[in-house]
């Protein structure tokens, strides 16, 4: 059982945004620092700054990114559905694309929605503040 | 958010094999039945035998599949545990493969495993009898 990649990457990213608070960093100092693909990083922070968790100022001089909100508003169920756009845990829960046979009566679906359900309710109400790496 | 196709699979053999507890039935059937291919049928079904789910017969004349065990007896966050082999919800998971650099320090890795727990949990205690569609 896996989180996208993405969803992985967005809270990495508000983690290091956290603990540069002090400065504007770069697209380019975050890849570098979780060897992640540039055009990847930059695609996450612009989901990112249009979620309204990252200030993203352009230009060359004084541009960079930047936390927008306090650590302790970032929700991390809220962030971390935001980037599973997929929650499709089985093929039975989307109807357009379900191939089962039995899905019909099936109740495996709903025990699977519960379940999805507790996996969320156990990371809702955890912020980005308590996740972050003590300061040095 | 996905489980493994095989997950889905196993437990969609096993509901099949439990609504047809009064005959053997063959992975040529199973694999026609949910569309699902004959070898990827059979590897499952297989699996299923070796952890004490199926009784697997051999032979042309009353050889088959059969549910081994009874349905109120079959836990659908074991049988879900035993095909999800990966439990690796994000990449820090495993230590062996991790990449990610604040691994060390970061909590995020505990949140994510208080989510997994509470999802198996939701899981734990609900039976394959539970889940099959009611009889016609």
């Amino acid at each position: 059982m896996h989180l996208k990649q993405n969803t992985d990457y967005s809270l990495r990213i508000l983690m290091y945004a956290a603990t540069h608070r002090d400065e504007m960093v770069s697209a380019r100092e975050i890849c570098e620092f979780y060897d992640i693909s540039y055009s990847h990083t930059v695609k996450i922070v612009n989901k990112l700054g249009k979620l309204g968790y990252l200030e993203l100022k352009r230009g060359r001089y004084g541009g960079g990114i930047a936390l927008a909100i306090e650590p302790e508003a970032i929700d991390i169920g809220t962030v971390v559905r935001q980037f599973e756009s997929n929650m499709d845990v089985v093929e039975c829960f989307d109807p357009d694309t379900n191939t089962c046979s039995i899905a019909g009566g099936c109740r495996l679906k709903f025990f699977f929605q519960e379940a999805l359900d507790s996996f969320f309710n156990a990371l809702d109400g955890k912020t980005l503040a308590e996740v972050l790496p003590p300061q040095k």
